[in-house]
């Protein structure tokens, strides 16, 4: 028996899908065919979806012509934090301790799968940073927290946006390093106890 | 930030398939929203498959009015293999062993979960035995093969239908229980290892 021709295009589709592999792809599939409330309810919210858009501003999911937090008044307008993608904007969203703005880059520094400066979204971070930008920051910016990952291609990533910052004469700043909360000291790495002992601080704080 | 509605519409539909948790739903979601291509493909993919409908006669997926099996003149028509899910008939098609026709049952008696006689596909197969039936296998089937899972509710679900079958006269098989190709006996478990020397069978077989 070949498969139905409807069931191979649908497994590919979701084959492509970042975790997903032709196994999963493949019970996915079956699931979407053989439910077909669910699959209805995913046509739709796929479809509704497709009106999302990146915020010409910063880069973050906006359904309106600017994401919400650009468009929010109450947001802190002088402080920016860059992170590489709206996953991670909503991470640090959900710890509730930041009110600043964000830059979305879409990505990190990877000189080895081919991305480049070019190919983050740093056109628009350099327009912000303009003082005749209308919608700049200029002047008014205290500073940015460089929020890349912990990663290589995250650090290269800080090292060479905090270079051009502090030509600029913007103050820079990056996530602190160190113990997660709740980790346990006999099974953090090496590396990051070092940095945890290298930035220890005083009760005081 | 509140998150944008169609984003948790997308995340809620994604997290009903089986195997996807919150988490995955939402890296899914997101993925979904910024890679336009791969969304324009999945609606396309998802609304083309709505078109797939249990074939009347078997259960299987069918394109046109009957499923590609039941279509199918060459099909030993006198062999029918019942089975819990597509899934699972897929699986046999892909051995290659077997040319008779199938019956897909939609899953197995689990009292627990509320699923009885009535919740399965079994209408249509009592249709099926029936020998005034122009569709029916009637007096022309040998042998129905029960090909549910090797767990507590498929050998229910087989028991179940064995004594349905013996009633009516018609022959009943079981698939083998053994060890697995390219199993090690060091690593079977009690259980099978025991049904595997129960069953052993002679070198002329």
């Amino acid at each position: 028996m070949r498969y139905p021709e409807r069931l191979l295009k649908l497994v590919r589709a979701l084959a492509v899908l970042p975790g997903v592999g032709p196994k999963t792809a493949q019970k996915l599939g079956l699931y979407l065919v053989m439910q077909k409330d669910a699959a209805q309810e995913l046509l739709a919210a796929l479809d509704a979806a497709q009106a999302l858009h990146p915020c010409p501003i910063c880069g973050n999911l906006a359904e309106d012509e600017l994401c919400p937090i650009c468009a929010d008044e109450h947001r802190e307008r002088n402080l920016v934090c860059v992170v590489e993608s709206v996953g991670d904007l909503m991470a640090i969203e959900r710890s509730g301790e930041y009110s600043g703005l964000y830059h979305v880059l879409g990505g990190a520094l990877n000189p080895l799968e081919g991305i480049g400066p070019e190919q983050l979204n740093l056109g628009s971070f350099y327009k912000r940073l303009q003082p005749e930008n209308p919608e700049a920051l200029g002047a008014k910016v205290e500073e940015i927290i460089l929020a890349t990952s912990m990663t290589v291609e995250g650090e290269a990533t800080a090292a060479y946006l905090a270079d051009m910052l502090k030509e600029r004469g913007i103050k820079a700043t990056r996530l602190a390093y160190g113990l997660p909360v709740g980790g346990s000291l006999e099974y953090a790495d090496e590396v990051t106890l070092a940095r945890a002992l290298e930035n220890r601080r005083g009760f005081s704080e």
